[in-house]
C-alpha cells in the first residue's frame, strides 16, 4: 500500500490536542484539519482555485450522491474525482451508508446488503461492503470509508448493539473488498454516546488495523454536551500514531472541544450550507446577513477577515444580493464562512503549538458574545 | 462638465467598422464595446475580478431593478454603484423605461410620466424624465439613459410616431433635468424599423447635444434582416465622433453585423442568461451543455478558449453539473460565455485595425456551422 504516514509532531501538555501531518498520495495535509462538503463533487458556489486560495487542503466528496449521478463509472471515464472536479489535493469519500440511512426513502436491510430508493428518481439501487468499496475505488479519493450503520442517536440499546456490530462486520468485507493499494480504507466506530458500546466498536474494529479512524454517529441529534463526553471516552480508545476524524462536526465551537479531546479530522455542510441561507460565521459570531440592520452598512462583514468576500464588500451590498435572491450572495457568503473555518483551524493549530489551546477555547467563546 | 472625450482612431475603409476610445470618469475603454449587464447590481453568479480577468472593462446595471430593491438612496448611501457592486471601472445605466414597458404590471401614462406596479411586490411606483434622471444621478454610473419610451416592434404607425416624438421631448426634460457633471447623458432614437421614424428622431435629438446616442427599439421582436436594415439607415444619422449605443443587442453575430454598420457600444443579457440555461456560445457554435453526447466527454467546452472553465473543467463535468443544479454549472458557463463575447470583440477590433472586418464576419459565420 501506498504510504499514508500520520506523523505526530506534538501534543499539547494541557489537553488531548495535537499536532500531525498526513501524508496521502495528492499530497501532505497538516492536522486538525477542516474539509470542505463537495457532496456532489463541488463544493457548491466555489471554485477550487478559490477553495486553494483560502488555505483548504483537503475536501470531502459524497459517494452516495455521485453513485447515483452521475454514476462512479461516468466519473472513473472522466480521470477520476481529482480531474472531474479539477481538485489536486486529497480528496475523502463516504460509503454512502449515512446517506442511505437518512435520505433514501424505502429500504430493506439483509445481514450485510442494503437496499434503498434513490432520493432523486425513486430508482432503486442496492449497497454492499464490497460495492461501497468498489464504488469509492472508481472515483479515486485518497481516504475511502467503511460501509457502516449510523442508528438515530436514541436508538435502544439492542438496536445500537446490532448497528455496532453489522459495522464491524462490514468493516471487515470492506478491507476484504479493496484492490486499490494507493487509497487509505478507514474504519468507523458507531455506539452512539454509550461508553460501553463504544469500547465494543473498537475493540471489534482496532484489529483490523486500518490506516485510519473515524467517529461517527456522532452530532445526530445529540446534545453537545452528550457529543463531547462521549468524544473524552472514545477518543482514547483509538490508536495514537493514526488519524482520528469525527464525521460531520460540527459549528467551530464543536471542532475545537474536539480537537481538545484528541481528533485531528472534521468535515461538515455547516459553513456552506448556512452561507446558502444569508448566515455567516464571523469572529464576533453569527451574522443574519438579511437583517434590516446591515441595509446601509458600509462596514465590511467581518472586519478582521482577510477572504475576498470581507476584502471587496460592504454588509449592505451582501443584504442586498440575499434580498433579490442574486447568486453572488450564497457564493460570497460560501467563500467567506470556509474561509473563516480555515482561519480557526490555522489559529487553533498555533494555539496548539505555543501550548494555549485552552486559552484559543475561551478566547473563541467569548468573542462568539460579541455583538457584530 | 467632465469630459467624456470620444477619440475616432480608425475607420475601416471597407465598412462602415470603426475604432474608438471613449473616456469616462472611471477609465478609457475601447469601442467597439460590450457591457455585461448586471441588472440587480452584480453580473449574476460573478465576481467584479472575474469580469475584470476576463477583459471586461465596461458594465450596465438597471435602473428600474435598482430603484425598486434597495433603493436608490441606499445605494447612494453605500457609496454609489461603484463601491456597493466593488466595480472600479465604468458603468452605464439605462433609464428604466425599457423595463417599465415590457415588466411592470400596471401602469398609467400622462404626458410626461409613467405610473407603474412593481413587478416585485405590487407596490406602485412612478417615472418621469426628472425622476429618471434623479434615480440615475444617486446610483452615480458613469453614463445615463434618457428616459424613452419603446413601442413593440410592430406598433401602428401612429403609436410609434407617438412614441418618438414622446421620448424627443423626454429627452430635452431629462437634459434639464441633470445636476451632475460627471455623468454622460445619452439620447435614445426610436422609431422602430421605419426610416421616416428614425430621421424623425434623429431631428429631434440632435440638436439637443448629447455626448452620446443610442439606438433603442431594436431587437424587441423584429427580424435580424430587419434590424441590419434599420441600422444601415440609422446610424449615419448620428454624429460621427459621438459613440453609438445599440441597446439590448445581442447574439454574437448580431454585434459582428452591427459593428461593420458603425456602431461603438453594446450590452446583452444573452451570454449570462443562456449561461443559466446551460447554453453555451462556442467558436464552435451554441452547446446545449445538458446533451447525453457530453456525458463521458473528457474534452474542454471550446478548445480555443483561455477561460477559467475551458482551463479547468470537462465537458462532461459541467453536464454533470447541469444535471444536479449545481450552482458552479451556472458560474462556470456564465465566467466562459462572457469571456467568449470580450474575445469577439477583441478578435473584432483586431480585424478593423488590419482592414479584414468582412473577413471576420464570413469566418465567424462559417465557425458557427462546425460541430462542436
Amino acid at each position: 500500500m501506498t504510504s499514508f504516514a500520520f506523523h505526530l509532531d506534538y501534543t499539547d501538555p494541557t489537553s488531548r490536542a495535537r499536532l500531525g501531518r498526513f501524508e496521502t498520495p495528492h499530497g501532505v495535509v497538516e492536522t486538525p484539519i477542516f474539509m470542505p462538503v463537495g457532496t456532489r463533487g463541488t463544493v457548491k458556489g466555489i471554485w477550487p482555485d478559490e477553495l486553494r486560495e483560502m488555505g483548504a487542503k483537503m475536501i470531502l466528496a459524497n459517494t452516495y450522491h455521485l453513485a447515483l449521478r452521475p454514476g462512479e463509472s461516468v466519473v472513473k471515464d472522466l480521470g477520476g474525482l481529482h480531474a472531474f472536479m479539477n481538485w489536486q489535493g486529497p480528496i475523502l469519500t463516504d460509503s454512502g451508508g449515512y446517506q442511505v440511512f437518512s435520505l433514501a426513502e424505502l429500504r430493506q436491510m439483509d445481514r450485510d446488503r442494503v437496499v434503498f430508493k434513490s432520493h432523486v428518481d425513486g430508482s432503486m439501487f442496492d449497497l454492499t461492503p464490497a460495492r461501497a468499496v468498489q464504488i469509492q475505488e472508481d472515483l479515486g479519493a485518497d481516504v475511502i470509508m467503511c460501509l457502516d450503520e449510523c442508528p438515530p442517536h436514541d436508538a435502544p440499546a439492542e438496536k445500537m448493539q446490532a448497528a455496532v456490530d453489522r459495522t464491524t462486520r462490514w468493516a471487515a468485507l470492506c478491507r476484504d473488498a479493496q484492490k486499490r493499494p494507493d487509497q487509505a480504507l478507514f474504519g468507523i466506530l458507531q455506539g452512539g454516546t454509550d461508553q460501553a458500546m463504544r469500547e465494543r466498536s473498537a475493540e471489534g474494529l482496532l484489529p483490523l488495523d486500518f490506516p485510519g479512524y473515524a467517529i461517527g454517529g456522532l452530532s445526530v441529534g445529540e446534545a453537545p454536551a452528550d457529543m463531547y463526553s462521549t468524544l473524552d471516552f472514545t477518543v482514547p480508545l483509538l490508536p495514537e500514531h493514526k488519524p482520528r476524524y469525527l464525521m460531520g462536526v460540527g459549528r467551530p465551537i464543536d471542532i475545537i472541544e474536539a480537537v481538545l479531546r484528541g481528533v485531528d479530522m472534521f468535515d461538515c455542510v455547516m459553513p456552506t450550507r448556512n452561507a446558502r441561507n444569508a448566515t455567516a460565521f464571523t469572529s464576533h459570531g453569527l451574522v443574519k446577513m438579511r437583517n434590516l440592520r446591515y441595509q446601509r452598512d458600509t462596514r465590511p462583514l467581518d472586519a478582521n477577515c482577510n477572504c475576498p468576500t470581507c476584502q471587496q464588500f460592504s454588509r449592505g451590498y451582501l443584504r442586498h444580493l440575499f434580498q433579490v435572491e442574486e447568486m453572488l450572495g450564497a457564493q460570497a457568503l460560501t467563500v467567506h464562512n470556509l474561509a473563516y473555518y480555515q482561519q480557526v483551524m490555522r489559529d487553533l493549530r498555533a494555539a496548539i503549538k505555543s501550548n494555549s489551546a485552552q486559552e484559543f477555547r475561551l478566547d473563541h467563546l467569548a468573542r462568539m458574545t460579541a455583538d457584530p
